[in-house]
């Protein structure tokens, strides 16, 4: 009899847990594959993914490792040896553990250096997410991965055309469509005012009722994020209209955005006074919250993919999301007071717009997991042309 | 008056030093730079390259930082931890020294995790030698890089190519040809027997006589390591010609490796009491001997580059270089001892070929240094198509 | 002419920098000494000490280092991963600076690492504050650190007992009195309300009228600290009087400190509104608000030393101080709310204490920057007997 | 029914795994006790010690983690950072582990980071060997171990006096003996010439005729390692006595050491042709050989401990052993060719020495054991007076 196919799954941020749960459960109850998860980074620390590590647990999973491996500072130099600690730590986990396959998702800065760590122990890699083009250094790192890694689920055409240029392997790239949007038509878009007001601080929200959400966070190659973030608010308060505000992810540049926030809830609770803050809800709610809401503004890439789907006005701000992919639901605007109100007011006098298949495949998960657990594994890479 | 551009270059090991240090030198010369070493990796280690070092000294360079950061083990576990640890502690300096570009060489494992931290950072990179299609683990290691590296400078068309396909912006691609072909056409090729005989142990050399040369490094990929390098070495003292034989430079590995000719030499001395081994020698008398030398055989990048300047034969075996743009002078042969015999014997029946341009260019370091002293920087990176 | 002697002076925290104040000035006003200081740990996040790394910054010291080595997690492995990534971070820059000298302060958990990493290196080892019995497990590493120390500034006589018992030299070891006494009395203790109000977030102080002050810190071996914290706040409360509550420094269980104050502030603001929440103050900003306050609670060292020379009342609460030779202005309590609660009601009908030299000796700080610039140093150690 | 006593046994060089053997093998049979190695530092190295490693898998334990953490460079700086990079690492695998005793033997530099590690985890602390008077800097790790400990196994009365002279609880310090010495009574002292000339290289070894043996290991804390060892060689070889000469220990120096020896056996064979070289033997063989030799040269600690039961005489060299308790049978000379020589001619002409019980207490291990097993543990040290 056949041992099971060992497949390790890096968990780094409660961004990435929520949006690979399909696959994580789909992998986990799939009979030829020994699922083995490692958690490290964000996911650990209480503040941002307390309950998020709890329904790790809950699931029966096998977890690997524990590793705490984030370097206070939210700047540069603390990112980047977070990175760096987080690849060290990884490597001796996948020293003991061994695994047939390392799954990479998308591009956060520590994914990079775990890819990398497998990479020099011969380990297979499958990268999920690569090929698109975005701003910040997450368009380094998402190509950098896929030069490392040997199978490909890209979730558009764009991305698919990218990853074949780059040189890859036709036979190893599979458009499945995104992960995150799957997600987004699975679960249930119901979700109470009450459910929303036990969570974070603040005004209460009334789920029914015109809301705004707001998610921003910081784009690490550059230095003006806590500007940008208080032209946001002060714009956003202008609609005076109640606001669902999400806490900015742990990256370079979030200690001062922190600030900025606290800094106007304590000094400035004229502009904030319609604001509820949440630092993180299950992924679930998250859909939920961007079903209901008038408009997501910031520059997060729910915008982008999953509000394709649910048809949610989008204002996207910035250079984070910068040449990824995006449909007819999403306004781009720059760091400019003016024209993000003018887009708030356009989104809000459109209201919602029709689903869109733009990153949307059915069961992205499953086909995912089949390929994992059945594929012939290779490690040699060869530049293909 | 301008200040001058501050230039980091990290030197992680005594081939990276010998191969750049034209570029070096002009780097330093040059009244716009403002260039800072920093020394990590193999290149501190005695054993390796403490000859090296003082050359380095001697040069009058201002040492940022000299950084112990290999782990022992000599295997894939050891080089990824050597990796992470480098990067880790690069940071540092980075962040303590603040350049304007960092230059990063080739594909060695710890290069591409000097170039994450640099990214991470939001310092320009520049890559010398991109490009290339070889065996083993380089082959990803060196595109990755790429897709980090915002300034590239390939060494021959076929790497100018692929690296345009992997999106790279063409005005910021230049092909200058290979450093160590400059360097080749550049140091003198004269030795004497009585250099060569001061250093190492074993048989002397007279190297006005036929000899050959081996250089076989480890692949990291690879598991047999020991059986190819025994494959090689019984071969090799079958020719019974005088032959210069070095060390297996310090990748997982070279344990193994190192190993197999401590054995052979106190167990069989009847297969190499014909030979010299060496473990370094300055690259100018590296350059002097490949000059000399009747064959060259193993899987080292100098066969393939350096020889195809120099019209020395090359036995190359094995998949280290597989893929790379290779001249006539070079003989490729699988693990296989009749095939290698067979190569070494058409090689030394057809002795010296004519210099090839394939890989030089004149005046490489130059051109390398005039634009990393005055082209325009940019950090952020976007997929180009 | 005599070099200088070369000192280096790791700080790692705001509390270490707030006591050593005028030490370093003296060492930077030193003829014969080149000052080098080396920042890591807490004292580079800004949420606890912006203004004192600005203050650092602004005298004019030379900065060695500034290294990001705090690990996230508020929790044990936290703690002990910090502590060796600190030592592995300050071993790069001895080994670039070379001192005669490193000063290592007190028992902070990072300080026994960093004195570890000088003792390898063979550098003499200078060591503030030992001798002292307390709880938690500064205990144990402020004797380690005594172990691997050479001389030896103890601030009281039972601790210069100890340090002799334990196998040091007596030539080595000197009792200079406390350092943080010594600034208590040199600093101003003159402060206005306006500027204690200025910092922090809560209920406004009137420094002319009574008020308590609360400074609770993590008992790293301990695993009730919230809960602890929580009935010193229900105490506290139920006096009603205006309040200044530091908070908690980052030891391991910070994070669930910091989280019940939060908690108690958004949900229960019937028990916090007299009381105003600051996360840190300039030294002599600190001691003025000890010469003003009513009472201090809680389980900082300077309830035992700076305020024996102030004649403050202290309610020392639990193990952190436990076995610390003590004055008659401190009453201790355990962990319990009726026991903390009369010795509050006992200190505030009692009133200020008369002066105590204790711990107090004039000079501390001349006295140890003289034998620093001016001993015979050593390395090897040897077993006193 | 109770749950078994988890205890974590980190063994980081092959010395400490063949002294520590029998108690291994004791706590690994006891029925209350849940043995776990940790594997780190040289014992992983294949080098020094890979039939120690294939010894200690064939054993049937449990090994938790092997982690390789040394760090190349053979000097002081290579030194601190393994240590440190060694407790980051242990520490993560005590967090997963959760033990509820380390065990922490003598006095290497990296079993002090580990102790730290632990303790910073709330881990009690067994330690085996304190209170010893020795040179280098294990002087200073080994007390320092001692305060960081909870369990104090010591192996003569000296050392019992020191650890309570510094402020340990008697209750908690056992003289057990030496497991060294232990391990010397317990195996055959047979052995055969075969079996020694499978081993090594050099000359051939007649067991049962007079032959000298070296063991003479870097000293960390000074700087003339080489020429120390070549006095030694010159005037072991002076003697033309069959010789089996230990290779150093891979302490700080061993670089030079090793390069010295390589050098003789290269360049002066004359001197170096009686001389066998072993890098190392089994626990057991290294007692036989003891056994055998017509006197033990260098700076062992076997030479003071083993050999003062076994009756060898030896010739104690430098200061590595300073101040260790010593038999007669012990003749100590500085680094003087003159005196060196004198002592073996002396140590020659009076032949064994009766076996003495210095460092003897029959069944060490199961004492040991039985503490371990059953005693009840505590955390939080105090200052014992």
């Amino acid at each position: 009899m056949a041992t099971k196919r060992k497949i390790c799954f890096p968990i780094t941020s409660r961004a990435y847990y929520g949006r690979s749960q399909l696959l994580i459960r789909k992998l986990h109850a799939h009979p030829d594959v020994d699922l083995k998860l490692m958690l490290g980074g964000s996911i650990l620390l209480d503040k941002y993914s307390r309950h998020v590590a709890d329904d790790i647990a809950a699931g029966g999973f096998d977890i690997e490792a524990s590793l705490f491996n984030v370097i206070e500072g939210g700047n540069h130099v603390a990112m980047a040896k977070t990175a760096c600690l987080t690849a060290l730590e990884f490597t001796n986990t996948f020293f003991t553990t061994s695994p047939d396959v390392v799954v990479i998702c998308g591009d956060r800065f520590e994914q990079l250096a775990i890819a990398m760590a497998a990479a020099y122990l011969n380990i297979t890699i499958a990268h999920i997410e690569g090929g698109d083009v975005t701003g910040s250094i997450d368009e380094s790192v998402r190509h950098a991965i896929t030069k490392l890694a040997h199978f490909h689920f890209v979730t558009n055409d764009d991305a698919h055309r990218r990853v074949l240029a780059m040189g890859e392997d036709p036979q190893f790239v599979f458009n499945t469509g995104s992960l995150d949007v799957e997600l987004a038509a699975h679960v249930s878009t119901t979700i109470t005012s009450d459910r929303v007001n036990a969570i974070g601080v603040g005004h209460d929200i009334d789920i029914d009722r015109p809301f705004l959400m707001v998610v921003q966070h910081p784009v690490t190659t550059e230095a003006d994020n806590r500007a940008h973030l208080e032209t946001t608010l002060r714009v956003v308060a202008s609609f005076e209209l109640p606001t669902i505000w999400f806490w900015p992810n742990p990256d370079a540049g979030t200690g001062e955005m922190a600030d900025l926030l606290r800094h106007m809830r304590e000094r400035q609770p004229h502009l904030t006074s319609h604001m509820r803050f949440i630092t993180n809800v299950p992924a679930s709610d998250f859909v939920a919250l961007l079903a209901h809401a008038s408009c997501l503004i910031g520059n997060s890439s729910a915008g982008i993919k999953e509000c394709s789907f649910l048809g949610t006005p989008v204002v996207n701000i910035g250079n984070r999301q910068q040449g990824r992919l995006s449909g007819p639901h999403v306004m781009h605007a720059p760091y400019e007071a003016e024209e993000i109100g003018a887009a708030i007011a356009t989104q809000l006098a459109h209201g919602r717009y029709p689903a869109s298949d733009l990153y949307h495949r059915p069961n992205a998960s499953q086909a995912i997991a089949d390929v994992l657990a059945s594929a012939a594994l290779y490690t040699q890479k060869r530049f293909y042309e």
